[in-house]
């Protein structure tokens, strides 16, 4: 059976999307990209303007499984408390899609892609692109990152183990 | 000109709102109370369940303005992080209905009813009760807040200058 997963890297400015099938033997490439909001615009207006573009994205693509990664908060606690705010609204709209959410921390992705949790952007597009069997390096680095989520999801002890029992 | 604001309080267990009528020379008390959500259902799910009762408030009360409070993160990381995914939740809801949103910390809001930035949430009950004629404290303190925060919004020297200008 086949899985279509969907991950988000959240983001105000930028939310990386990355779309994958899964079946029992393989990982394929769908599709990434990102949704970008303007800094003109208020902090509501691009909020709405996530969610607007977010609902396109699942209506295109139908995904089985959102994958959504986690906030790193170590480094700077207001750009945290924003992120935070577009992670909400990624996750509201897909749940009223009724469809269901993981979430996986940046360590677990990195260490899901490469093996090793410090490993640096351009490990992570390289991995990406050798497990998905891309002809070019995944960008830009939020698609890239939100196609890692996706793999790590579809590699999760957790899903790999629904896969078996099916 | 009579102007309808709702007051919000942003959390992931409780939403507090409060809804006051404003003038030229009075604050009128409309409503206040709380959104709540369940603990037993996962994040994504509590924050659908807000977008949607937060839409059924907006189409109840109509605002003409939503003023919400920022985060105060001095005490918990983790705890922001959390609301500020509510936060994000209701502004996105709010842009949706195309209502304009200001934005207030606790310590205006604490300003504003009291004149002392560390006044504790029974000063502001009492505040919010004379401020508004009530016959009782406003109850439960979420929603007391709220209504702190539209009270805020209604005495801002931005809209009381644009009182005075129509």
């Amino acid at each position: 059976m086949t899985r279509i997963i969907l991950g988000l890297d959240p983001g105000t400015a930028t939310v990386g999307y990355g779309i994958i099938a899964a079946d029992a033997n393989s990982l394929k490439h769908i599709a990434h990209g990102c949704i970008t909001t303007s800094k003109e615009q208020p902090l509501p207006t691009r909020l709405d303007h996530l969610a607007k573009d977010l609902r396109r994205v699942l209506r295109e693509y139908r995904p089985d499984l959102v994958a959504v990664e986690e906030i790193f908060f170590a480094k700077n606690v207001t750009t945290a408390i924003n992120v935070a705010q577009a992670r909400g609204v990624l996750l509201q709209t897909v749940a009223h899609f009724k469809i269901p959410v993981e979430h996986y921390t940046p360590l677990q992705v990195k260490q899901a892609l490469t093996g090793y949790g410090r490993a640096d952007k351009q490990q992570m597009q390289k991995m990406a692109k050798i497990i998905l069997e891309l002809a070019a390096l995944p960008q830009p680095d939020d698609a890239a990152d939100a196609l890692g989520v996706a793999i790590t999801c579809a590699n999760s002890s957790h899903l790999a183990s629904l896969r078996r029992t099916r």
